[in-house]
């Protein structure tokens, strides 16, 4: 049986190269597909950064006493001639007159008659962004691989990027498995379960902001699932197939992936949920075929299509982030399997605590709609004891 | 002069009514507007949670040896009659026939000639989700006011919730403001300043998936302030106008909201950046002012923005949320105000440490990319010391 850690290692993807320009508003949360170097200097002139009054600090001794001699707004471009004891009304994001080397914010000195007096002037070249000083014409401010965020947009919208390029997104299909699946509305008989990781997938695709591509639900069916296979991966980056993946009798992944010449690179991984997960290669296509109940599908997409998405698109923001807490309970289990639990997990005095919430297994669609982390409890652990320290990581 | 503290208790929004309907799949980071009760209890039936056989716990003595007398897959509807010492070969997901109180896996027995022996039977009622056991019906599953994330969609369509009742969207106004501004691509003077700001705003108010109002970017025009605030607060739940929120002589977003009857309830708040923000309420709409630099817009809309939004939502999702780290620098400050420095966080051993990055004021767009969370320096402190605890919040 393979390790959690091994079935990342088999995870080698040929890497996107494709790539779509899309607006500045539009990239939020999408891949940079190049370096994005400045054009520019900036500020581009010596700028004050608070509203107050320009001056030359050696025209000042213990006391700042200072003729007011004009006044500059932002966009304003006058130029100013000033002479030795001047001062200038300035306000922020205004350019500096040549003469000036600092900024007295208005709070700072009282007006009198013309003149401003401050018995504690300001420190040499203070409230001033020089020229060049934020962004210099050259350097590489946002890298390839970079998600984009909101942060960067002012950033981007300086160097005039209203266009940006941005790797394509993933189509990623998802196929469900099982005669007993039935969709939500449809009539249903005794043991029919309801097809909930449909939409569960889709909607983890939609969050991380790739293209779902739904082949709908299918019986537990060779042939069929062979077909629908065969086409999902010749269209899609990733597939994901949940139910089959186990070794019962009508679980048929594995059989179907085989006929149709994928290679199979992980068969079972010792984690729980998610034994039976399959992770296989179909030309540069990967497919992923997790155990049907939802917290498996939920925790498998979320640790293995994360990481492949990653691996894809050079963006690491993809995959889950390990952080560590303690936990509030003690857990017993046998040393065979990593195991990943829903857990509701708080920020307590300064670090991370994990609370238990009931669960029943992976099923248990209602702990997992009650969870905001998965506790990752190492296959070599018996016995976790409260405070003991884990890794987790948040959905 | 209002701190922080009393900015954020002064907002004090009528909470938004207004329900909309919307898909399971487009419910995601919508607002909840009502309880969600199950109407089943669930699982529906005993439910076996492992492939392996179902068998009946008195059978078995210290070693467990029990005929094969049928199978059951699930989504099967089969009745079976077992007679003492019988097993059913059963698949996860299936009913476990009414004989059975017991499930063992696969793996933990050995099958011969039509019969399984376990030297470890397992406990009594293992492998089994018994009726009702994750849902009870009439049981209140997510509370109104939830953010829905996608680890509720499992239970929403496991409860046929395919069209879920959510809070409308709040509409939010964008109006920035100075005659320094130009878009980026239009033609620049020397003094012209880019009005980055209009990007980033929308983009933070698409990040809270709530509807952005753009009202262009105006001129320091005291009557074409006034207008369009006033058009804007007619239509919209909340309003964000920068530059113009000080006390220069071209600021002029305080007059305009007097002169429309807005009700100023914040003038200027004792942090830096953002210390001349406006509050202001008109009828039901929220107007905040900020001034007109990136970083403070930013953090502004973050701050305050996402409070109303929470109250007006009734969400604590959109609000900041502070964490403990520590700083690995020190930081020198006038006790005067709360300082929210953009800093780099990352998870090292157990907690949260506080990385530098280079930063020129509120004007530093490349160091607000650069940034992942602000770092909150409390007003009284002067001196903050390498491995001195603060709050901060993730961008």
């Amino acid at each position: 049986m393979t390790t959690f850690y091994e079935a990342i290692e088999a995870i080698q993807p040929k890497p996107i190269t494709q790539i779509q320009k899309v607006g500045l508003l539009d990239s939020i949360n999408r891949v940079l597909a190049v370096d994005i170097a400045s054009d520019i200097d900036f500020p581009p002139f010596n700028k004050a950064t608070m509203d107050g009054f320009a001056f030359r600090f050696s025209d000042v001794d213990d006391t700042l006493k200072l003729k007011i001699a004009d006044e500059l707004f932002a966009g304003s471009n006058k130029d100013i001639a000033l002479k030795p004891k001047d001062a200038v009304r300035i306000m922020t994001g205004a350019k500096v007159p040549e003469y000036c080397d600092s900024v007295v914010e208005f709070e700072a000195v009282t007006e009198k008659e013309g003149y401003i007096v401050s018995k504690k002037p300001p420190k040499k070249g203070s409230n001033i962004a020089y020229f060049g000083e934020d962004l210099k014409k050259g350097e590489t401010v946002l890298k390839k691989g970079t998600l984009i965020k909101t942060n960067m947009v002012n950033l981007l919208a300086q160097l005039s990027c209203v266009s940006i390029k941005v790797y394509r997104k993933l189509k990623i299909g998802v196929i469900t498995t099982g005669d007993e699946l039935v969709s939500p509305g449809e009539p249903q008989k005794p043991s029919s379960i309801i097809d909930t990781s449909h939409y569960s997938l889709i909607a983890q695709i939609n969050q991380f902001n790739q293209e779902a591509v739904d082949y709908g639900k299918l019986p537990d069916d060779l042939q069929t699932i062979e077909k629908t296979l065969d086409i999902a991966t010749k269209t899609c980056d990733i597939v994901v197939i949940t139910g089959g993946s186990s070794f019962g009798d009508k679980d048929y992944t594995a059989d179907a992936l085989n006929n149709i010449g994928a290679k199979i690179l992980v068969r079972t991984i010792d984690m729980k949920p998610g034994r039976p997960t399959i992770i296989a290669l179909k030309d540069n296509c990967y497919i992923v075929g997790s155990p049907g109940n939802p917290v498996s599908t939920f925790s498998v997409f979320r640790l293995f299509v994360g990481n492949i998405i990653s691996k894809m698109l050079g963006c690491s923001d993809f995959d889950v982030r390990f952080l560590k807490c303690s936990i509030t309970f003690d857990y017993n289990k046998k040393p065979d399997r990593m195991h990943f639990l829903p857990v509701d997990v708080r920020f307590d005095q300064n670090g991370y605590k994990a609370y238990k919430i009931p669960y029943n297994g992976s099923g248990d669609f209602s702990a997992l709609s009650k969870a905001n982390a998965f506790l990752a409890i190492p296959k070599e652990i018996q016995n976790a004891r409260l405070a003991d320290i884990f890794e987790f990581f948040f959905i």
